[in-house]
């Protein structure tokens, strides 16, 4: 999408051919920043730090990890090593362990001069195929939006309320939860998102508002603890968020707080939403609360917070009393029967186990095999 | 409660017998400031500002504010005239038009000679009111506590979890949501708190982490989205917190996301109380979403953050991207089916028109000449 008119991708390959260039998504939004990777350690470092995040991108980044390990050592020592290196990076999102495990069954069948091009070329794929569902999403989700805009008033706004950033900065363009509303405003119907600030880490008041704001979309900040207001006050026609793992039944896993956005959606009748690309969807579990890992994160995400003073210096305060112990779980689980849908490259699909596996007989095939 | 091991009330009547001191809150948890009122229009700003907070504390900052309007003039204009300016500093609180109406009942009678320390003694009387009713609900939510111990094993905390600042900084002393937490304590019984951050303004974070951290409190700060993510996992014993206003069948308006925190609880069989003094219930309104005002705050509460860098500097920084509308909603309400149980200083009460009407028949007769 654009940035200052430029067209941008998250992630892409330098123009020396082999080098990988992302934004710097903890620089943003006070500091456009892109950053350079010339290793698969700094894969996994940008992965890990969260320089780079969201489950597609992840997923594309763990990719070009293994391309940039390849090319200074295709061995299968190697292969194993950008693995085992890159999956420990960060411990829920499902893409990471998808996008590793197509590398893999791509590279290792392969002679170990032939892997390094094979790598880079397959992974240029999870990216482009990335952008693909993701154009999918849009059109799906897209037709939502418009049948709510069917029953208003003319020119009264479709207002979407997102948590985190499930936007293009978290896939290689377009985004997830983001998609249908691009869309939506490219082709000229108006829509308003109510950005959920997100804490810790503020995604979406310092990726998806800024996202937003480039791309022109009519967007409102708000604290995460007021959606349930909005929703009580018919302010909010749609909640549509992302996923960092869906399970063979329709839980979904993703950024802490967006089981109590479900909640408060179910209990005023508001259409909660979920967008993914189909590698997010894990036919190997069926209950998100039990067998999801919940990474725990460092207390200092909580404690402390970064941004920019009136005078335009980048300043870390600490926000939390001292001494007071901190805990921070990165997700939770939104349980399936508080999901309206799943928007996915092949339509909106019910969050159930025949729904998912009807849409996607080729993956589900791994879930027959488990039972 | 204690500061540094001194006992301290969150505001007094200065040694010299008029002025009145109260605590920044403003300031905290970086720095202990205290801040010192001299007319009227301080009080009032001291409400509008937060210095001041917690709607017992303001009622009680709303009543000194009358005495020191007394003191200069006495008159009944001027009494109109401290009733006006501190009756706009904060719409959603019911504590504030308690007190000063309270107050007018008080001093109109009287000859203007008489009113300046009678109002002294009257607001005297609010304050000291305010800490009996508090230990009161220490007792009856003491047994709530106890009652989830007698089902634990030997050795195992009791959890519980609050939103916002219901502390003893939000009254006068001792608390409402965390004054059966501190008998508790003080009686040597095990207990644990998961703090809410309590965007925006993050009075979790600043002021009941620092209050319970202070008295030597157990506790945990977690992020706004957490408290849903605790109560699947079986984390969370109970929710006590606080309310700004309580209406005649048992809405309860709390600080925003309170209502989200009472979805989760529901869905995860989690008693969910909340802690008032009696002042708090608005006998004359009984459906807390159409009829309670929400208070919609600055922008800039959402947009910037305000702590201490790691050399010790105080610094307030922009925290949400460049030029993004914001929304501020102070309140919101939960509706009386989601609450387990109102913790008065007469008892734990139904949330229901009944409950309240036979616990408190002096004030509900103000409801039936209103019907």
């Amino acid at each position: 999408m654009k940035v200052d008119g430029r067209h941008f991708r998250s992630i892409w390959v330098e123009p020396d051919g082999w080098s990988i260039g992302a934004i710097d998504q903890r620089r943003l939004p006070h500091e456009f920043v892109v950053a350079k990777m010339t290793d698969c350690d700094a894969a996994a470092d940008a992965i890990r730090s969260m320089l780079v995040r969201g489950a597609p991108l992840i997923g594309a980044t763990a990719a070009y990890g293994v391309a940039l390990a390849m090319r200074s050592d295709a061995s299968d020592a190697a292969l194993d090593k950008a693995y085992a290196t890159l999956i420990g990076a960060r411990p829920t999102a499902i893409n990471l362990k998808w996008a590793l495990e197509v590398m893999r069954e791509t590279l290792l069948p392969l002679p170990p001069s032939a892997r390094s091009d094979a790598a880079y070329a397959r992974a240029g794929e999870i990216a482009e195929q990335d952008i693909a569902i993701n154009k999918g999403i849009a059109e799906h989700g897209l037709a939502l939006i418009e049948a709510i805009r069917a029953r208003k008033k003319e020119g009264e706004r479709v207002n979407v309320l997102t948590h985190c950033n499930a936007g293009w900065l978290a896939t290689v363009d377009w985004g997830t939860a983001t998609a249908p509303i691009y869309l939506a405003h490219d082709r000229g119907s108006s829509v308003h998102v109510w950005v959920d600030e997100t804490r810790p880490r503020n995604q979406g008041a310092s990726l998806t508002a800024w996202e937003l704001a480039h791309h022109g979309v009519a967007h409102t900040v708000i604290p995460d603890n007021t959606g349930g207001h909005l929703m009580q006050h018919g302010m909010v026609d749609l909640v549509i968020v992302g996923t960092d793992r869906v399970t063979a039944n329709g839980d979904v896993c993703n950024k802490i707080g967006t089981y109590l956005r479900a909640l408060a959606a179910h209990d005023n009748a508001v259409p909660f939403y979920v967008a993914l690309p189909s590698p997010t969807i894990d036919f190997s579990i069926d209950d998100g609360i039990r067998q999801i890992p919940i990474e725990q994160r460092s207390a200092d995400e909580v404690a402390t917070m970064t941004g920019r003073t009136a005078d335009g210096r980048i300043e870390t305060i600490r926000v939390v009393s001292d001494g007071s112990p901190v805990a921070n779980y990165g997700f939770d689980v939104t349980p399936s029967r508080l999901v309206s849908g799943l928007i996915t490259e092949r339509g909106v699909l019910q969050p159930d186990r025949d729904a998912l596996a009807r849409a996607f007989p080729e993956r589900a095939r791994v879930l027959r095999a488990l039972k």
